[in-house]
């Protein structure tokens, strides 16, 4: 099938998607987790075709990625079960109002319509992004990365299982059939058929679809998360901090890439610092560098999202040059301050301009689960719409909802 | 000044302005005002040089949206003196949960920073959008069109006044220089400087905005809006509310521009529909033209804002084709259903995808004063981010400021 047709596929499924009602949303999501456990077998199957192919073309992290198991496809189900636990967003009321004229206005969430989810080769995205686009109320088209087809094919087949037992759609779920690049351009050109687009993946795909898109879009994603340890600090609880943005996950994206550290608690502080990351790799801007001992920092070492144990440290002179840097070269995710002055606290939490801004914290709360938002559908990097984690809400458009007796104007 | 330089600036001023208290915004925002009236000569004198040479190449119209007076400059103050009395949004906590693990994550409205609005030929725009986007804690590009470029620089210098004499910084208040198409398509790309770009005009322009920007936008107006009288309406009510949509204001977005008449109703409505709006001209589809004398529908008729004494009619088979027909041919920005039965009230109001969906009431409440929002920047009919009526929040981001005690994840 051209991607054309299944786009107007899903765009036929969209309104049997939105006036379903929660129970038969949640049906269908039960039914799809069984179906994922019970198809077990052919998901695995066609899991080992794409390893076959990948081998010896893709990097062993990229493998250990589109690897599937028994214990991840009941992980995956696991995922779907949870976000049919959660409460519907469709339909909530977020506000109301009672005009002198007698009109009663609501303002009501409701569903998008059709999400497009562009995405690389991680089979699971498959089911968790068809959960969250489908429990929001909206028909679901997947465009995943090409290593990953048979492994994401297999799985939607389970889905729409799962999808039609409840009566829903088989359509309201699709996968793009094309792995090429053509398919990602048509659908950032989809208007009309696509209501909103979510990259998930590596900085080159939200570039392109930044640069190229004429739908709507939601930027996901890249994250160079600073942490300011202030001359006030508790250095122990800065220790913790940073050991645990930085090393307890360093693949993602609200892990810690940037430190900076105020002059008056560099001489306690970075020795100490060095110590206790003795696996990270420190590239050190001059002040720094006269402190203790590590790589110089280079022209790019304060602008790169290294996913990776390494860590750019810089001197600063306070919050206020604190607050310049991040403001220069954050990408706008997660900063932390680690301060036990109230007042510096306040200026930071003010006057930094990202998604999350922590006082005494980790970066890496930034999350969904964390936010109590439930599951997420993706950290949202942008102004617009949603900022930080996108939970079932952030999948939702809103509508006013009218009601009177004749008025007119 | 260049438009990037002039973009420079006020990416500049964003600061200052994110971090202005209530006090030092309505201060400067009844400065503002008090600055237009002061200088309704200067004003005044900039608004006849472009009258003067655009008579003769633009339509009357045009050159009464031109036209200024000492009255439309009051009624400018006046409306930045409304601005100065909302509330003010920025800081306002969306959503505060106290996690398990003690952190303490606040939703809360933030500026988005640098708002540049392009806009057609109507001075009193300059103002009123000024305000806004100064109140909401942002600062603000405006680009309006050549032949109201005079008028303005008069009015922005008078407005720049009153917000330095607030002790805010001029350049949150910039007008572009350049008028020709370039500076709006530099404004439409101008990532990492302009953080939401609202363009306010026609449908080509909105187009244009939405086929090359790379910046974030938020599309606004265009409304071909729908009335659905039902076989269970109470006529007299319905006929009152088509001429209200219709006629009370019909260059307005929110006017009616197509009457779906239920089959069962149509012999009776559709002649009193032909005596009551006499000066309006009926666009008939087949079924229509059968009862009553009019223009036979053309093939776009039902695809057109006409913003004139115009209005499409087409018979339907009920509330699902009345639906279906919105469903294809609407611009999503307010549709009506005129019914005493409250099934099909439901129907129509679950079912319709629509920016504001009306029971008994005229489309031309879609407005934010008549929502209670205060004064609006436009009406958005688009899904991400704000939809219908643009109040003061929703020229806002949100932040996540998040409060621990040393916590790690």
């Amino acid at each position: 099938m051209t991607t054309q047709e299944l786009l107007q596929r899903a765009k036929g499924a969209k309104s049997a998607m939105a006036l379903a009602g929660t129970q038969t949303k949640n049906k269908a999501l039960l039914a799809m987790a069984d179906a994922l456990e019970r198809h077990q077998e052919a998901i695995l199957a066609a899991n080992r075709l794409d390893l076959d192919a990948a081998r010896g073309t893709v990097s062993d992290v990229m493998l250990d990625r589109l690897a599937l198991s028994p214990e991840r496809i009941s992980g995956m189900a696991q995922g779907v079960r949870e976000v049919a636990a959660l409460p519907d967003p469709v339909g909530t009321v977020l506000n109301r109002v009672e005009r002198p004229n007698g009109l009663v206005v609501e303002k009501t969430a409701a569903p998008m319509g059709v999400i497009a989810i562009i995405y690389e080769s991680r089979p699971n995205v498959t089911s968790d992004a068809a959960a969250l686009a489908l429990k929001a109320g909206s028909a679901c088209v997947l465009r995943g990365g090409k290593e990953a087809h048979r492994s994401a094919a297999a799985i939607v087949e389970a889905l729409q299982e799962g999808l039609t037992a409840a009566g829903l759609p088989q359509d309201a779920l699709c996968l793009v059939e094309d792995t090429t690049r053509q398919s990602a351009t048509e659908l950032m050109c989809a208007n009309g058929l696509v209501d909103l687009l979510i990259p998930r993946g590596g900085a080159g795909l939200i570039r392109s679809c930044v640069e190229n898109a004429t739908v709507p879009i939601i930027e996901t994603g890249t994250g160079i998360c600073h942490i300011y340890v202030d001359k006030d600090a508790d250095l122990e609880m800065a220790l913790d901090i940073v050991e645990n943005a930085k090393c307890s996950r360093p693949s993602v994206c609200n892990a810690a890439e940037v430190c900076l550290v105020h002059e008056a608690a560099a001489p306690e502080f970075l020795p100490r610092l060095a110590q206790r990351l003795a696996q990270v790799e420190l590239r050190l801007d001059p002040g720094a560098a006269r402190i203790i001992a590590g790589t110089p920092a280079g022209d790019q070492d304060f602008d790169t999202e290294f996913l990776d144990y390494i860590l750019a440290v810089k001197l600063v002179s306070g919050v206020e040059e604190a607050m310049e840097h991040i403001a220069a070269h954050s990408t706008h995710h997660s900063e932390a301050i680690v301060t036990r002055n109230p007042e510096t606290a306040q200026a930071f939490l003010r006057g930094v301009d990202s998604a999350a801004v922590y006082h005494n914290a980790s970066t890496r709360f930034t999350d969904g689960g964390e936010f109590g938002l439930g599951c997420e559908m993706g950290i949202s990097t942008q102004k617009l719409h949603a900022r930080g984690p996108m939970g079932l809400m952030e999948l939702c458009t809103l509508r006013y909802v009218i009601r009177g007796q004749g008025q007119i104007r």
